[in-house]
């Protein structure tokens, strides 16, 4: 089948490397008019005169990042499939819809309200109690257009220097540490979940994930499993799914949830049986989903603004290398490393070493270990 | 690095495939002007006008099958290097200048004799014993210019038949199974063996490889292992070298070897910890080489001829799909089916479940057990 991809990012890069296997072909859209390099027929279009050609040139249509026009892809919709489905990215694309969404399956997430003025949100800060957070409701991204409020009164400063007219505010939880659940959804219903991840963040950015997560309850990964497989559902979600999870003391709190693969996934590749993104291709192409479990403990280890000599890393024997041909740049994703091993131990031992060869990496340690 | 790959069928598909996430890049020049579809950027020359623009695109060049003309290889190793080493062609192409190799090496192989007209055939013919295999030194490839001689009087007859100056004679062997080395060697001479196959074929065209060789013992891998490494440092060799082997009562005998990434190691693809095609790109860039270890007993399944409907074997949790997106054809090599197990007699059981979704493929059993 010939598959289209909106965005020529590494995600759109390691769908096409995963899915030509299975015997597809691929086209990238990149409406940012800079692409990856390499890896399948590109075409950049900043000023949007070749959707045409790109529909002509694709039997369905993907998308490697969440933050696209919506009336675009609506578009798109009408003449080619979409996967996922365009509802499903709408909800997505905003933080009200997207709470909303988890409030009314009953998947908890921290105490939350929505505002519409700087009143509404000075009266959410002071119910929900201090600090909060404030976020806009679209656009957000990285931890753009967000405030944290230490009192009530810092309301109108935080909602003029966010700038949008409508926020989430959410109270801050605390928890053990952060998790995430990837899950695949074929157009039949069929559905698969992976081992969940344990992921760690330095400035924003995520440098670790380790999966299976250590350390996890069968009825942990259980319910997360249930969360997951209600938003599914709900969304008629076709593709793969990622689900941002904190685990507290009462249980397992939603965060967020990105309608794509996931870097809290690219494990999968080297860890799993099937990788997330193979998995995603089959379900947007109807083939039957292939076995997420785990071939061992893993840890993805993300490389970031400079990859410094790889040549050191390469001589790991367990270090799978995976490089997205971007060009340096302070915070980017330039690549990231996967380690399998036998026990968590000795992946722990791993992950370090690998992490004292990048420049810039924090050390590795486990959350809760 | 942007490499060149001469060729444009399966293998230089898995090498780019196996090379885009070490970041280098591919541009594939393709002389018969029918590429495989769609990784790397293709530049298909049939009339052999588009050669600088191939250089141009390159910093190095290397190629997915050996029947180049040798005239080409060394002008364009006039301009990039080339890896393997021209030299290291030369002798593969022809078989009278591998078997002398063989036997200058002290590499065991069938006795053999290298003839040069049809008295010279008979000749070597009534010395080494009837039956006797006769094959053209050059072009001979899946069983084309070659005759089975049963009497030292079929010597003219066959002579005229394979209508080529030069011959080998073959004594044929009695052996217990085929099996494989490949073996990888940088541009420093750090050099890595894979554990052996055992190949299995049908008709002339392989059909099942097992990795690492069943029931085999430390002293015969070993051995192998030497004679591929004088073939390397012989041939002052870089890249990726499958040599083919006969077990028989008397130990390895030499068959043929192939100065690439070759079917018989396409198991490393899941089987092994790094990739045959990882690692000759590994090679040619001057690279660290990557661990070979086996993760698991594995089979290569290929898929000849006809595909059939694929949904049944992508619902096995076991096996991995490698299709090449090439048309179908009668006896052509369409992708293959990797398959691990724990053990070797669940391994079996797979092998035999997938060759059964298989059209037109022999049942799966081992050659010894």
């Amino acid at each position: 089948m010939r598959i289209g991809i909106l965005g020529a990012g590494q995600l759109g890069r390691m769908l096409a490397l995963d899915g030509y296997p299975l015997g597809q072909r691929f086209t990238l859209y990149d409406p940012s008019g800079k692409p990856s390099a390499g890896v399948g027929d590109v075409i950049p279009d900043q000023e949007g005169l070749r959707l045409k050609e790109f529909l002509a040139a694709v039997d369905c249509v993907t998308y490697e990042f969440e933050h696209l026009p919506y009336p675009m892809v609506e578009k798109i919709g009408r003449h080619r499939p979409v996967y996922p489905p365009a509802g499903a990215l709408r909800v997505c694309q905003n933080r009200a819809l997207e709470k909303q969404t988890f409030h009314d399956l009953g998947i908890p997430t921290a105490p939350f309200r929505i505002v519409n003025s700087a009143a509404e949100l000075q009266n959410a800060t002071a119910i929900l109690g201090c600090p909060v957070v404030a976020k806009s409701v679209t656009e957000g991204y990285d931890g753009k257009g967000q405030a944290v409020l230490r009192r009530p009164e810092d309301a109108h400063k935080a909602w003029a220097q966010i700038g949008h007219s409508q926020l989430v505010v959410e109270s801050f939880v605390k928890f053990r540490r952060e998790l995430s659940i990837i899950a695949v959804r074929g157009i039949d219903g069929e559905t698969v979940c992976y081992p969940m991840a344990e992921n760690m963040h330095a400035d924003g950015i995520l440098r670790f994930s380790v999966a299976p997560a250590p350390d996890m309850d069968d009825a942990t990964q259980k319910r997360a499993e249930e969360m997951i497989q209600l938003l599914l559902k709900e969304l008629d979600y076709v593709g793969t799914l990622a689900l941002e999870l904190f685990e507290t003391d009462k249980g397992l709190l939603a965060n967020e949830m990105a309608p794509r693969v996931h870097n809290s996934g690219h494990w999968t590749q080297d860890g799993a049986v099937t990788s997330q993104f193979e998995n995603h291709v089959r379900a947007i192409t109807g083939l039957p989903l292939g076995n997420t479990d785990e071939r061992c403990p893993t840890c993805m280890v993300n490389i970031i603004g400079e990859t410094g000599d790889l040549k050191d890393l390469l001589k790991l024997p367990y270090a799978r290398l995976h490089l997205y041909d971007k060009e340096p740049r302070p915070g980017r994703k330039l690549g990231h490393v996967n380690i399998c091993a036998d026990s968590y131990e000795e992946l722990g031992w791993r992950a370090a070493n690998v992490a004292s060869l990048l420049p810039g990496s924090p050390e590795f340690h486990y959350s809760t270990r």
